[in-house]
């Protein structure tokens, strides 16, 4: 995961300015990859560290000036790193301003990866949920489908058993077969109606989903 | 929604506390209540400010030092206050140091929130989608026992056409049902096996929606 992806990085830059103007102290946030993405020097006046670059680690050894890194990290792996560097004689102020910018960097990354994760997942539970939805429809229908077919198959098992008394002996046998059909029928409209009232509580509690989410966050 | 049901209060003290080391302002984070529910003072110290004091404001207007408030916000609610307190002659030091302690604080509520919101819709997100599993395998059942109804409908169907043949010319009536009840049965095997697939789409669905949110977060 990379702090950029995620991370509105003017508000990342503004943050490290308060704590710079409060410390003197110049600071540069690095990705996983060296490149410096946010900084309390503009980029123009930061040669030594251009934005960009992706020896930003070397160039930090090249110098003269004292640095301090802290790392950035995501779930226990990290992601970035935080680079102050020592200008004038602030050398004091240094290691007490430390575990302050610590937390504000990790705070502010941290707060951006929640509300990033939040909305992915969100949108993807919506998407999800649309389409469960449409499924649901689907087997409505399929549902319907099968209530006609069973009317018909009541009727028809009506038919036979009428069928079956105008044949009179010949008919004996054919009375079975009609009383069949109409028990098969019932069995039918039984299995159908408990799929009906299962597939309403999935719409059911698919659609709470829905509402939750979006109140909780 | 107020700041105690999901944030952490002791890092919320050591996040303060670290801005005070800096500075040397004292902190109170209040609640919307006007509880104060972190310092960088302790309780017994702190006696304009009893922790759980519900005229916290008051004692503060009481009080001869000079206090500035900074609100904390979620989604535009002021759910809390952040009360600076001036000690001694570092008045000056106060304006600078006061963007980086909304910033401090603030984005600590936020990083909390935001992932006690996540945890939340995980959670509730879990128990729906074992739910659903558990609905669709019901579904499955009773798509099963439809599949045993038409296997015994098609049998009828055979049956039917037998005791037709054997009727001879008296059972011509017979033979219309018998091709009736095959139709019907075919008919109902062919929705009964589109519900079988639309079930196992909502399964596979809602089965990725909980894989992915566990890797989203």
């Amino acid at each position: 995961m990379k702090i950029n992806e995620f991370c509105n990085l003017s508000e990342l830059t503004s943050t490290i300015k308060n704590w710079s103007a409060l410390t003197g102290l110049k600071v540069d946030v690095k990705n996983s990859d060296g490149e410096i993405i946010a900084s309390t020097v503009s980029a123009e006046d930061n040669p030594d560290n251009p934005v960009g670059s992706d020896d930003g680690e070397a160039a930090s050894d090249d110098s003269f000036a004292r640095t301090i890194n802290i790392d950035i990290k995501l779930n226990d792996e990290v992601i970035g790193t935080t680079v102050v560097t020592e200008s004038g004689g602030n050398a004091a102020n240094m290691n007490a301003a430390m575990p302050l910018l610590d937390e504000l960097v990790n705070n502010f990354v941290l707060s951006q990866y929640f509300k990033y994760a939040n909305e992915k997942v969100l949108s993807h539970l919506s998407d999800g949920i649309a389409q469960t939805i449409d499924l649901v429809k689907e087997v409505t229908s399929s549902t319907n489908n099968l209530k006609e077919i069973q009317k018909r198959q009541k009727i028809v098992a009506i038919n036979a058993s009428i069928e079956a008394a105008r044949a009179g002996q010949a008919g004996r046998s054919f009375t079975v077969v009609a009383e069949e059909v109409k028990k098969l029928s019932d069995a039918s409209s039984e299995a159908n109606g408990k799929i009906e009232r299962v597939v309403n509580q999935i719409r059911n509690i698919v659609s709470t989903l829905s509402l939750d989410s979006s109140e909780n966050v």
